[in-house]
């Protein structure tokens, strides 16, 4: 398998729209965000308003009255029923028409009805699943070690003008680090020594595991861990766009970032990232620092994929020539087209695998 | 007839490009508005150049120098004739090309005219006819009481992001005012009571009757008739695109307010309002009150109607489930098809009319 | 040939996508504004970035690296090779990638390697060649008295949102400077006199001779040639895109402006102007007014330019009707249109002559 031709270095990428996974649940906002007011949010170009019924429960509708197509963002919610702000038609959480104002006749008839979409709050995420043609299938993605004991979680709404493919290689990509964000995390020196990449690729997954890595000699590895150690880095994917950066150094420090990736539109998205840590020092003492450099990488990151975006639409294509340390882009991009062709997922056995030499 | 499919409730209008009437009288501006200067304005996305000739005429030119294509309405009017700002091209009021300076030749040859639009000055606004494909047929609406004896007339232009027909259901409704501008003219009481809404549609115009109305319970009808008194009201749709909503509260308060609705685009429109008031009480005690409430009460829906024309676009369609308290629009936008169709006029026998109740 | 219909008056130009002539020099910018940072321009709508390689040469890539398609422009140049922001791969003047950081394959392949044009750097001006079917077919443009002993050299980028043929025509056109620029260079005098227009078209350029004509009656001849003098004034268009205004006042006053457009996209242009002046009055003197006048007659231009421009995209064409008047711009599209379209270039005779009586 290793042969195959979408794992050669130089490939191309040409589509500019990216590859539309309906079917599967993505993050809409973090639970605190949803609370009296109805909430608007676009996935996929679609707006979606959300809000709390009277039990405290989310719930996700078009956000579109059926009456005179106002959205009902703009309105509020009256005895856990969510209020158009035009005429004041009344909806429950399954999408329902309950009340007309100054209407003597049965509010609810098909015509009234808002679309529902299915939701999920767990962990402190609210997740939707953007598509109407059957009941979802599994619950949303877990993310690790989330509120763990001896655990600092952070929970980050991070914009970008980037299409999901490209916020996830941008997360995932080790090679830029040196360049982009020099002297942050990684540092551009000559000497550098070469790493092992182990790729598995699975049908609804792909990791890269970096064998031999040092400690990364930027700012926040030297204050994570001053004193060095083992380093043990994965980096993952998994459908339709999660992204996952796990760091073990020593036996004390873990991290663990997931990002769940949500698709605004073919190029606009938000990252809801959410970083475990465990940690030798005492977090509180660092965590401002750390804190910092990460919003600087992020904003670096974030303004890079906004000019990348840029270029692509001015060519009207993407057209990417890869090498072998892209170890991780080629394999979203391949993960994700196959899901959105709803190619059947083969049956779970030994994944794909390569070794990469990197330099790092 | 009262059987109709377009008559009954849920009905859609999917229509996002509204019916397009170009064989009518629109009002470009207020006559006081054009003075020395020449005036641009547009209609149906046309641009239009006004300006008035040496004997004080109004005239409409294309908005467009036929030579290097600059809009004459950058230029000025010297000696009653409109001159290009860029090489000072002269055009008398009917399009002719009366004068291009340095040139020796004859200046007036066919392709250097300018289209020109017939143009009415009437009850202190200027109409024009957007259609150069033969003469109008009859005159502009007359305003009813405008400057009559007895009557306070005010004339406003107030600009809206929405079509004509979504300006003037918007006008004409009256479930909203209840629930959108809450206190200011209705209330959205429990207590409400039921009146008829009497519909009666011809072929050029709708109007619906409320009977049994009281006077308003809001700040507006609080203060134009502070001891209430039987209530009369109208309202009223005249094609292409005028509203009329008509009170008589008592025997001494009578509202007229007439708006004259141009459009500039698709989704862009221009009401021009012309409200002629006869009341009891003094009305230059009363004028500052009711004039702030009455700008409240178009700004909340300004604000409504670009919300509503964005989710239009937003959903690149107008999809619209009516009850049978939506009394007007679906009728408005049934004659503003016929007649953008150009569907012959029926004789003007009995209206089609039916009766509805509301709760005020 | 003068009865041909391409120079009949009230002709009509209705293309309102320029021609487009690709193989051609075109100015990118002035030679000193090129130093160590890369520099991104576009042409055509296709972005370039210029960047000096280490024996201070320019050259001229596709401003999009090969791997993620960021513009190289956001890089830096390092050791004369040009690398990316991202990842920092390095590509040499002729687009070669020479270095890809952390990789330890060889980093030249065909699809890592930019589109490279060639680059001339003349007069102080770095020119492009925007093609890439074949080498160039000979040198660029020679500015005419740029740097000549006993002139004083300006040079000036000055933008303008026009095609190359409006901004060309406005640059050579004499009626709108007494109309739009009155006062400050021309007057519009009712006592005009007449003079002769010579006009001759050659295959790769027109030109315009103005027979008779006095020095200018406003401001910026009045204080070139304060004692006025004999007249000669030649207006020129040269293939693809270059225009001059040539005067001698008297023995010892020479102006010759040249302006080498550069098509940033249809309708959007930069004129590289290049102003060569010898005179009888010392120029330290004057330059401060005359270049004040120069800048005011400039902005009014662009002003006009984009105002005529934004009146073109309204109505979707360019609908000219000219006279005999208008001695250039109907010969200048011509001509832009044969090159666009690649009509073998006819053997040079005898030029197309024509003689047109002006008021000036």
């Amino acid at each position: 398998m290793g042969g195959m031709p979408e794992n050669a270095p130089d490939q191309d990428a040409r589509e500019l729209v990216q590859p539309r996974i309906r079917r599967a649940w993505y993050v809409a906002c973090v639970s605190t965000e949803l609370r009296k007011k109805p909430l608007a949010f676009t996935i996929f170009e679609t707006p979606i308003v959300l809000f709390r019924d009277s039990s405290g429960q989310a719930n996700a509708l078009m956000d579109r009255c059926p009456h005179r197509n106002v959205p009902l963002s703009i309105g509020k919610v009256v005895d856990g029923r969510l209020a158009c702000g035009y005429h004041g038609w009344q909806f429950s959480g399954d999408g329902r028409c309950v009340h007309i104002p100054a209407y003597t006749g049965e509010p609810d008839r098909p015509a009234r009805r808002c679309g529902a979409f299915p939701v999920i709050e767990q962990q402190g995420f609210v997740w939707v699943w953007p598509d109407r043609s059957g009941p979802p299938e599994g619950p949303p993605f877990e993310m690790r070690y989330a509120d763990a004991p001896g655990y600092l979680t952070v929970r980050k709404a991070l914009p970008a003008q980037a299409s999901i493919h490209a916020v996830a290689e941008n997360a995932l990509d080790v090679p830029h680090t040196a360049f982009l964000h020099r002297g942050l995390f990684r540092s551009d020196t000559p000497n550098r020594a070469p790493i092992t990449c182990r790729i598995k690729r699975w049908h609804d997954r792909v990791e890269c595991e970096y064998i031999g890595e040092s400690r990364p000699t930027g700012l926040v590895g030297r204050i994570l861990s001053p004193s060095g150690g083992t380093v043990i880095h994965f980096d993952r994917f998994y459908l339709p766009s999660i992204v996952e950066v796990e760091y073990r150094i020593g036996d004390e420090n873990h991290i663990v970032l997931n990002g769940a990736i949500t698709p605004v539109s073919d190029h606009e998205s938000v990252l809801h990232a959410c970083v475990a840590v465990r940690a030798r020092i005492p977090l509180w003492l660092v965590r401002p620092f750390v804190e910092m450099a990460a919003l600087r990488i992020f904003g670096q990151d974030q303004r890079l994929l906004e000019i990348q975006t840029n270029a692509l639409r001015r060519f009207g294509e993407a057209r990417y020539a890869s090498t072998e340390i892209d170890v991780l882009g080629p394999h979203i991009l391949r993960l994700m087209r196959q899901a959105a062709r709803g190619t059947p997922a083969p049956p779970d056995g030994q994944p794909y695998t390569r070794d990469v030499t990197m330099l790092v």
